[in-house]
């Protein structure tokens, strides 16, 4: 994994204007792990847990594209605009996201 | 979604061997969901919250194949020995329940 | 990767019923891959290459699906019914093939 | 899905100096699909079938993540310089196709 950036010194990050909305959809997620664990505890059927798991699944993959779309729109356009090596180096970043977002 | 079993009455799953480890696990899980609000909330680098994301797609998708094995391990298992209409139902549920962690 | 059985010296697999019909799905996707050659030879657009490359990869995962369903049903509840250590060793067999599927 | 760019009129795109190479690996699939069509006429074990064809999946994942990147280092980025709702335009439709790849 390349970084193309250090950390966020000063810099606004794209997703930031829908923070509280991805805030509130990781804490419903969360809540969906949470209840993945009473389920194992109260030990229910393995289907269910697993249907519960895909839709945790689903969800968290909905924020992380939510998120690569917010992070090209920003970042990767802002960079590609500058052009030059850190355009270079931010299309590479997004792309080895978006590898690692298939293959999980 | 077929449903091939009435709720947990008096059935021990499969999975009840590891059920603390599946606690714990998902547990863990539970962390790393707080973990990304956190990021959210202080505004992290996109790219790094998209690699937690698929750090936590993959711990669940490890739960769900864990929770799958025990499952045909068992359940699936008794029910082929002993044959008939219930064979077939859990056999059918077990693909669908596949099918949806493979679009999730 | 286990492999829980020798070759298929007599042993009439369990997609057999639906042979023709999964040989005309695959050819039908080897079509398909055939346009995609056809498409980058003829320079069209990216995107429109990468959403045929999304059709040919669900077309190939439901014919998975659809194997996967055949074997559980035939070769896994064989198994199941026999009990053992063949029951084991076809269960770990499948399992480990959903892995495979899930992560490709 | 949106269509940012009309046909390919005049247009070079960004793959093509790759051209030869994505032709390469594209009939290299064409010929592992032919394979799997031999398998399943041959009756070999469906789990073998089942690992050929995660490794058909693999390959066309990398084809697809090749040709995203390749598009956003091109198309987008040239878009992005330019600014104004082309932008807008491309990049919506990259995000667009990243999410059927990553359902697919």
């Amino acid at each position: 994994m390349t970084r193309a950036t250090p950390d966020n010194a000063g810099v606004r990050h794209g997703y930031i204007d829908d923070k509280a909305r991805y805030e509130a959809r990781l804490r419903r997620i969360e809540g969906q792990v949470r209840g993945l664990e009473r389920m194992v505890q109260d030990e229910k059927y393995c289907i269910d847990i697993l249907t519960q798991v895909s839709a945790v699944t689903s969800a968290l993959r909905s924020v992380a594209l939510g998120l690569l779309d917010d992070h090209m729109r920003h970042c990767v356009a802002d960079a590609a605009a500058a052009g030059g090596e850190e355009a270079e180096a931010k299309i590479r970043e997004a792309s080895e996201a978006i590898a690692r977002l298939i293959r999980s």
